[in-house]
């Protein structure tokens, strides 16, 4: 199963990356420009686990695709890139539509219901779509020595999308993959965002993030 | 400051009753029928702290106020009630707008956005509004010696309110209020109600509830 991370030279994919290496989890970073990619690995002391790629090389090899580009980024990049990913490829939407006013976030509503549900509605049938990594701050991602001790919550559009996404999410140590549904959850995991940047703010920390209790 | 629980005769009510007795903070449990709210008191053996009310004599006396009527009944009760509460009166919404359809639940969408919302629009401006206990099951607030070891959000209106709710909630030992910001996070946690609730179906479990890791 080839790993990849579209726009991974952003804090999340970074993030991301840095634990899947820190697990001894292969995967490719990817960027537009290759270059940037293997900085983005340089900086995470990534390259023991971690290669650098072009986005559009992770879209034509990869089997699971965390999509870690902004928001904003994502119908032009699924536009351009969606009808090439491979048959039975799961994308792993790791996007929250939040946009920041004035310096406070603020919660952007889609007309699919929630940034998971606009990506599957972007993509071919032939892709199966997960949402996951909404909740956990790329600040403590990037924090490799933290430990995560925490939940993460994953939708999918079908079992084998849930099932690839809880898999490679499982490996990271700490960090308890929690079948949240179909990809309508999303709607809630999105905003949960949103709160946990909230209570951050309250609370001076960058550290908030969730667990089910009782599971 | 008088607390009060109106439509105290559900699982949500008595379940919140029933953890203020335990921690010895007294209580009006309200019905419209005094009679049902008494046999109420008497299943959670909180006759020590907990006195039986109509409904009406909360709205008149109370100054902080748990809503826990079902939510298809808001409206209503709102429109009958609303004018009558105390200057000042801090009204505690814990409802949430899911409904069953066919044994499953759905989210209702609310033209203001979420049920606590909708609270506030039809409240006299001399009322404070909070969200809250949203999120924990009524199942496990009525096992009262079940440990609860978890988080309760709260959202407000103002800070009096916020304050107020935090200040009931962390009477309950076990149940550490986080301050979740204003009244469009109960967005957010109306909609993790609904997350904990397919959670506990994919798990089997009842008990699935929050907790906020790194605050």
């Amino acid at each position: 199963m080839q790993i990849g991370i579209i726009g991974g030279t952003g804090a999340e994919g970074r993030g991301l990356a840095a634990r899947l290496a820190a697990a001894s989890v292969p995967a490719l970073l990817g960027s537009r420009d290759r270059t940037r990619a293997e900085e983005a690995i340089d900086r995470i002391n990534g390259a023991a686990w971690i290669q650098a790629a072009t986005n559009d090389a992770i879209v034509d090899t990869c089997d699971v695709v965390f999509l870690t580009v902004p928001f904003a980024s994502v119908g032009e990049f699924l536009a351009e890139h969606g009808p090439r990913f491979r048959d039975g490829a799961v994308v792993i939407d790791v996007t929250v539509p939040l946009k920041f006013v004035d310096g406070a976030p603020v919660f952007e509503e889609i007309a699919e219901g929630s940034a998971t549900e606009l990506v599957r509605s972007r993509l071919p049938d032939t892709v199966r779509v997960a949402g996951s990594l909404k909740t956990i701050p790329a600040s403590v991602l990037l924090k490799v020595d933290m430990p995560l001790d925490c939940d993460e919550f994953v939708c999918g559009d079908s079992p084998a999308a849930t099932s690839a996404a809880k898999d490679v999410i499982g490996r990271i140590p700490g960090l308890r993959p929690i079948d949240a549904g179909g990809l309508d959850a999303a709607r809630a995991l999105e905003r949960m965002t949103l709160l946990a940047v909230g209570i951050n703010k309250r609370y001076k920390v960058r550290t908030a993030r969730f667990r089910v209790i009782g599971v």
